[in-house]
């Protein structure tokens, strides 16, 4: 396994050992969890180069955000990804990515500015931006990314069909803790008094998706009762949407490929998940 | 020598053709002139593989611009780069390039808001747009490019280098009529009167250097001079700048690598010329 701190030095290691390979690539803000290394793990199986970002983006964080209180642990990230045969980690620092003088920025109009998008203004251009740059710097034939971030998912695929590039994204499916909650750096944050009223989300979820599944499709009554399951456990509702899960437009009725989409503040940690109602 | 008009199949040919060459690539936006074959030829002395497009880029023109009566050969236009060489000639349509529900857009914040920048909102992040996408479809090795529109190179060097491109741009020289005037595909639009004022842009620069030459580093006074030029000529200023070549920033007195820019109206064509003041 290398390890590469610049950007020419990861082109060198690609050129050397990636070259006339399927190159898998897994971009992670580190503090490395079962769900990214899910992600690592699917990675080795359909790729035969596996190479892992680790860079915690400051260009995605608003300047209220929790950038400087993420969890950080380069070397356990390290020992992680070396026990799951990751061949290549990139470790870059602010300096590689954005040198001084650094401007320019790509934005996926549209879908950067709704769901977690309205509550973060810049959050998706600072993903979309990082992304190209990683895009252009590894070269990835498949990049593997978790559904936790749905709305991620999304725009990043949209940047990549309208900018013509040549990666594909592999969605991942949501790993989650035994009672359901979807894992992600951030539930770190929690006290266990929160954590326990963290569950709230997974199951506003799984109670509309119940719903629909006996029959009702009013998207004003599933989220009616989505509020209500996180407002009994003093969750403080961001947003909650039934969307078409390819366009992110919201839905009155579900139909076919609808999902529910929700962020939530449990004290003051700021939560996401969603589910999908109907397939 | 292949044309193409798809996105596909100018990877097919790139990918049967192409493979393994040091691939050359112009951008163009067709009407050709002895200035994009200059670049043809500059690429077919310095390519393996020399690739040309021809594409009027809607998004780098103002709702107010000329797009519409942008002057248009296609068939003269690949007769033309036949008898040049070129080996592969891409002239896709809107459609392929802007398909509908397009809404990726990259933009190189500053250097795109200033000079031409702030007469012509929205048209470097036209231009860097479309230039993104050209390369991520054609993965050129060398870019050439003119002079003549000095800042669309700096914005793109700074693109490129700032989302870790692999492009090289080659900087060519500006291709001028035997009065000094530089060759564009706007010159078209000029009456025979016109035509004969429109030397007061390189007449202006020409005077400028000259001053500098002879001991004079003030722009104002430089760009007074050069005013009086263009206004002698019944000429309406956009605008005249003496830069800094490799920042865009304004300089009060004239130093080692700066050019003076300018845009300069004859009747309603809007022309620009630039030269450098002190190597």
């Amino acid at each position: 396994m290398q390890i590469t701190k610049t950007i020419s030095e990861t082109r060198e290691a690609l050129a050397t050992s990636g070259s006339h390979k399927k190159i898998g690539f897994v971009p992670t803000m580190g503090a490395l969890h079962k769900g990214h290394l899910s992600l690592v793990e699917k990675c080795h199986l359909e790729s035969d180069f596996t190479v892992v970002s680790i860079y915690l983006n400051p260009a995605q964080f608003g300047p209220q955000e929790d950038l400087n209180r993420y969890p950080r642990n380069l070397e356990r990230d390290i020992d992680l990804l070396r026990s799951y045969d990751a061949d290549l980690i990139f470790t870059p620092d602010d300096v590689q990515m954005y040198p001084e003088g650094y401007c320019t920025w790509v934005k996926v109009e549209g879908l950067s500015d709704i769901l977690c998008g309205a509550s973060r203004p810049g959050h998706f251009r600072g993903v979309a931006t990082i992304v190209l740059k990683l895009i252009h710097i590894i070269n990835p034939n498949l990049m593997f990314m978790g559904m936790k971030d749905y709305q991620q998912i999304i725009v990043l695929e949209k940047m990549i069909q309208d900018l013509n590039l040549e990666t594909k994204i592999v969605r991942c499916p949501i790993i989650r803790e035994s009672d359901g909650l979807a894992i992600s750096s951030r539930n770190a944050y929690l006290g266990p008094e929160e954590r326990q009223r963290a569950t709230c989300l997974i199951n506003a979820l799984k109670t509309a998706q119940k719903m629909v599944n006996d029959g009702c499709l009013d998207s004003k009554i599933l989220i009616s009762e989505a509020e209500n399951i996180i407002r009994e456990s003093d969750g403080k509702i961001d947003y909650i949407k039934i969307v078409d899960s390819s366009t992110l437009q919201e839905l009155a009725e579900v139909k076919s490929n609808a999902k529910m989409l929700l962020a939530v503040y449990i004290g003051n940690t700021r939560l996401i998940d969603n589910i999908e109602l109907l397939s």
